[in-house]
């Protein structure tokens, strides 16, 4: 028989190993207990939870006992829960909501996510919703709304915390009091004029260790880090590491503030960001979605196009190789070590490129660096080469004699040479061209280098062999 | 002539495009000033200026001049500039510091950051060192300094603010106000029993917003997400993510608190660990330091170790090629398309390997998901297959006829099928082993792709073609 035991020891579980939440398994006794109309207990167990988890149960529970369980927390939980939840998963139960709940949760959100969740329901949702808002909060979900997918817009929030420069900072702690129920943040507080423009960012714990009757304005930070609103949400985040920011203040073009972007929106913002280089730098075009819930047509298209594409890249490769035929025909032993000589320099070219993106990205190499690091690259790569030529001249006498080995051998430093520099240059060269870096690296590098392999390979076999 | 004029405009333009802080530029401007004993001028300069722009330009500047710069500035923003510093640059100029104020700066620095430091010391610097701290300071300093690289204890920091169950929550703010100076973060804090066991975690906001006589007992969460100290610092970076915390309490393997880790922190984990992740997707073994810094012999290394591991896979495929070579000998247009066949086995297995290994890192997917994702993954191989094949198939008479077109088609479905499962699957192999999946990706399924993409085409087109 399933009792509030069972739940308190899966609690006592999920505690004692806090990865050990194990949402698909609380699910089943959850949706139990809830056919039991046991909600006193369902309630107990959820308030020893953090909502992160509870919105992974609410994710695995069967439609209907989601809405149920999600109603047993306080409006202010259901509503933050909401933005724990995947997009698709959060529109979802949004339209299982009847309007006047739903109404009441968005009011409850905060300003960022419920403009996320406004945008994602369909226009007949939309425009039910609307008129049951305030004014104030009409026209600042339209405004958050109407900013594009990548800009800064889209990620801020308005629900930041204000204070006046003639205050004191006792009265500036009070004041924020009385907004923390209501701001996303009270760790930072803006001062902004009478045209809203910001003149100085203070945190709580510089009021706090500030002398009482210390004024707003004598401790402020007049020049502190900001963003533009329809500057690209990459920048907001990288302003926010590179300057440990716990909010960063967004300002439009008349410099007046209209949000903040959080630390923690700023973490998703790079998340996002780096998934979308791993496939930028892979061959799958970038998903706007995760891969759990992308549909296969979606997924196929994500990749067809590349593969495809690289196809025709290779038919260089084949085209080279057609032009040889000959010089094949005549030592068919050459083909022994073509897949070997044209993987390396792809190989040694895909590494370079992941090395020189990686670094540009995190800012650890700047474009500036190119001509050391090049000097430096044709060392490394001249290093690469005579190893890998000795390794494969080894291989060359045994399967081909003395000279087979010397032709190869030399291909091998050639190419691994040129694999090398293509791989370094291309990051380089799409930073130039004010291009994203990522893109140059794995497929473009493989592919010139494997046509340049096989020119190379076959040069200079055709011209030694012949002598 | 260079005046104070000029720096002003810099530090105009600096702030008035956040990323236009050109540190190199300025630190010319800054030398000269420096030279001319215009301290004052770089002084006010250095008071507008952010803490993470000032630990650029002083990387930027000579020898003894960056010292200059740094002194300029009141001893605590010395402290926390130098947790800005690169670990190398860091330790360069700290031995270049005179030992009383070396000691002076690391009291004043963040206990994590300074721990950090002084590992980085050589032995004799350590040893002069520790005698000028403090007992409770060198004790701090030694056990921080003992946990090993990757674990959670290495990132933490001890210096974190402490309250007792009783206090009032007005008492509980001025005991934060107190702790403000020394503790790296007063936005949470820890609530502990005579044992220093974690009894629970209270946030400023939620003591500002008690009722002024409310006890931190009834304020405080008693069931706060933690980790232990020996726990690998990811984990600790996926907890702050997962819960979107401001710091993270660690405890020891007896539930004593021994430190956070804040959310800064806890990024640049993820930073390091993105990049690891890059590069273990990639044939460059995993560096311990930024590309810019590493040693040209470091960076072989890194290197050699895949690109003649690959060689020797390459033989494989060499192999095959020469076992077919009857084959080959009688139909040379089948080497036309050897190239783009290998090619596309392996293209498609990077591109699931990519997809797959993205997504388990993130936690789009689990492990559990795999049954479902395989019955997907056949029918998305399935349509790329068929389309890469009609493409094939039409160069494939164009260059040797129906016969050789029959072939390529057939041989191009099987490959792609292939290796986007060997793509998809070894992944979550590999996550099964308890192993990184990352380190499935990229070169080992384009290897075993490569050796079945060349066994597979010559064994169809010596069936097909003899008969």
């Amino acid at each position: 028989m399933i009792t509030q035991t069972s739940l308190s020891e899966m609690r006592f579980g999920a505690d004692s190993d806090r990865s050990g939440f194990d949402a698909a398994f609380i699910a089943i006794e959850v949706a139990r207990l809830l056919h039991e109309k046991q909600d006193a207990a369902i309630r107990e167990f959820l308030e020893s939870q953090e909502l992160a988890d509870i919105a992974a149960l609410i994710d695995e529970l069967e439609i209907g006992d989601d809405l149920a369980v999600l109603r047993l927390l306080p409006l202010h939980d259901q509503a933050e829960l909401l933005g724990y939840l995947r997009p698709r998963a959060q529109t979802d139960l949004a339209t299982r909501i009847p309007r006047r709940e739903l109404v009441a949760l968005m009011t409850a959100m905060s300003h960022d996510e419920r403009a996320d969740l406004f945008k994602q329901l369909d226009e007949e949702a939309q425009e039910a919703i609307l008129p049951a808002l305030s004014k104030a909060e009409r026209e600042d979900l339209r405004r958050l709304a109407a900013y594009e997918e990548w800009t800064v817009g889209s990620v801020m929030t308005s629900d930041y915390a204000t204070l006046k420069p003639e205050m004191t900072s006792t009265q500036a702690i009070e004041a924020l009091r009385m907004q923390a129920i209501e701001a996303e943040t009270i760790y930072s507080a803006y001062i902004i004029d009478e045209e809203r423009k910001l003149i100085g960012v203070v945190s709580l714990r510089d009021l706090l260790t500030a002398r009482p009757r210390q004024s707003v304005a004598e401790v402020m930070d007049t020049e502190p880090v900001w963003v533009r609103a329809d500057d690209e949400q990459e920048e907001a985040a990288r302003l926010v590491a590179r300057y440990d920011l716990l909010a960063l203040p967004v300002l439009d073009n008349n410099d007046r503030l209209v949000g903040i972007v959080t630390a923690d929106d700023a973490m998703d913002v790079t998340e996002e960001e780096v998934t979308e280089d791993f496939h930028k730098g892979s061959i799958v075009q970038p998903l706007e979605m995760s891969v759990a819930e992308a549909s296969i047509a979606l997924l196929y298209r994500a990749r067809i196009f590349w593969l495809v594409l690289l196809v025709f890249g290779n038919i260089f490769s084949g085209a080279g190789i057609a032009y040889f035929e000959e010089t094949i025909a005549a030592h068919l032993s050459l083909l022994f070590f073509l897949p070997l000589l044209i993987a390396s320099g792809g190989n040694a070219g895909t590494q370079s490129a992941t090395l020189m993106v990686r670094a540009l990205a995190t800012g650890d190499v700047r474009p500036a660096d190119f001509g050391r690091l090049l000097a430096r690259e044709v060392l490394i790569a001249l290093g690469l080469g005579l190893t890998m030529a000795f390794a494969v001249s080894v291989i060359g006498v045994w399967r081909g004699g003395p000279e087979i080995a010397a032709v190869v051998a030399l291909a091998m430093i050639t190419i691994v040479m040129v694999g090398a520099l293509i791989g370094m240059c291309l990051p380089f060269i799409f930073a130039r061209l004010d291009r994203d870096p990522a893109a140059a690296s794995g497929p473009l590098v493989t592919s010139i280098a494997d046509v340049l392999g096989v020119l190379i390979y076959f040069t200079i076999a055709a011209r030694l062999l012949s002598l």
